[in-house]
């Protein structure tokens, strides 16, 4: 325990909290702390945050916490609304090499979708407006990827995940592929559709407090992995989304936007059970290789 | 609403959150949350805060607000522990000309104490080490202030304050006492005893992790109040603890440590009922009167 002795001026109190920290055993948590303290001390100086103002942000934290259930994170909801959780996905993923860019997970992922075939349907497609993904996962030098894994989740026409909607079978929207020998997968879908993050919470006071919308432009989750390769959780965005310029998580990366191409019944490769009008798009998942792990040497006695 | 445009490094993800609040038409909404997210990505940025790291943090915050209870505020109790709430006290509360210096209200404060007339025990004085308040309110002039209220609370020799234990008296060791002609007050109680602010929650594991204590340097809270002048809320520290200088909320500073002087119950003035041991501190609380109420004058029409 180390003495953090008597505080009277704004400097010293900031002073007092940093020396606080100095019997951390935890080096790391140590710092954290202490670039935390720094940068909330400065925050209340700068603003000359008041009483009421303080006491608000208690009263905001608080109620932010309460709303969490284990079907609600609020605090991952403020962290997105606020671009922190996009700013700690940048700060982790750097793109290399042209490797395929992050973006945030989001709430609805769920573990453990079923492995589907090529062509499959992921979801009630009489819902929407039906969607061919043909995607294809490669390497940063552009060689095909096989065994590759995409797990893949959507919203319905609705709006809603699956895990957000009793009236969904649990499965629909979401479907894990492997890629075969050339990289390739494909599968039947309906376009997502824009939809709100959940505002009916202290979040979404925030927003409307502040001018802002809730929307997400519409997206399909992806994770892809493959042995060997750097995973990468990202989007693909409908580039014919209203929301693309203020997603309310800031999750928009312009690699991540893809065009869905109109088709008619007519064309020559039309999917099976197509019979009216319906869209394509292309995916191309780039996978950066790992470095191969290091053997371990057994330790050699230096001989002298 | 504003479009905050499409996102991609780390600088441009802070840009496009500050560009959201652009639509806030609460001038000062706006200008705080900007500041709030400056220093929080610069915090994120400055650390290269880990996946893990903010998933640690979401967790904390969210046992943080889901602690909080009708009788308990463990965001306040963050807040205290990480010296913001005594930086807000600083920020809002600067002594001028003298007067009193304030500290953190705590939690333990509750309205409505009983008005107690002077030399009233506050306590049950069988649990401690008695000691007499010899109060007297005046203004920054040095000039009494009869009339003046001082609000007084304090734990027992258990630690607890009255309202933390269902076995005391929910009015002991409080009281409400008006200063006379000459602006004295005085009364009887016992010496306060140092205590640990609630330890058993994420506070308490964070201060835990880094190697703090949970300890408060025996104090007596008072608010001091009067008409005309500036209330204040303020301590009386026993400059006797061993805390002093590493009070787990940051609250000490130098001129609110009072020696507490030790008497025998033969000395001539011993109140009556002092048959042993007891002790005495002098009080001064120094208001800062405000200036006069503005009063509002008829708008004049300019004549020309
Ligand atoms: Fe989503
Ligand atoms: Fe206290």
């Amino acid at each position: 325990m180390t003495g953090h002795s008597q505080t009277t001026t704004k400097e010293s109190i900031t002073e007092a909290v940093l020396r606080s920290f100095d019997s951390c055993d935890n080096e790391r948590l140590g710092h954290v702390l202490r670039s935390l303290v720094t940068h909330l001390h400065a925050f209340a100086g700068g603003t000359k945050l008041t009483e009421e103002e303080w006491l608000a942000g208690i009263e905001f934290l608080t109620e932010v916490g309460q709303m969490c259930s284990p079907s609600r994170q609020e605090f991952i909801l403020l962290s997105d609304a606020l671009g922190f959780s996009m700013l700690v996905d940048a700060i982790n993923h750097r793109a290399v090499d042209g490797s395929t860019e992050s973006t945030v997970l989001g709430p609805f992922h769920v573990d453990g979708s079923p492995v589907r075939q090529h062509g499959e349907e992921i979801i009630d497609t009489t819902t929407g407006q039906p969607l061919v993904v043909y995607g294809r996962v490669v390497n940063t030098a552009g060689e095909p990827v096989p065994g590759a894994t995409l797990d893949i989740w959507q919203n319905a026409g609705n709006m809603l995940y699956a895990v957000q909607d009793p009236n969904q079978d649990p499965n629909n929207g979401r479907g894990v592929f492997r890629s075969d020998q050339d990289g390739r997968v494909w599968f039947v879908t309906i376009r997502p559709v824009d939809y709100p993050i959940p505002h009916d919470g202290p979040v979404g006071r925030m927003l409307n407090a502040t001018g802002r919308h809730p929307w997400r432009p519409a997206h399909i989750h992806v994770i892809g992995s493959a042995g060997g390769h750097r995973p990468v959780t990202t989007h693909i965005f409908d580039a014919a989304s209203p929301y693309l310029d203020s997603d309310a998580v800031f999750g928009v990366k312009p690699s991540l936007v893809h065009r869905f191409q109109p088709h008619q019944a007519t064309e020559a490769q039309t999917p099976d059970g197509m019979d009216g009008p319906w869209f394509s798009v292309d995916l191309t998942i780039v996978l950066e290789p790992l470095p191969p792990p290091r053997t371990s040497q057994p330790h050699q006695r230096r001989q002298d």
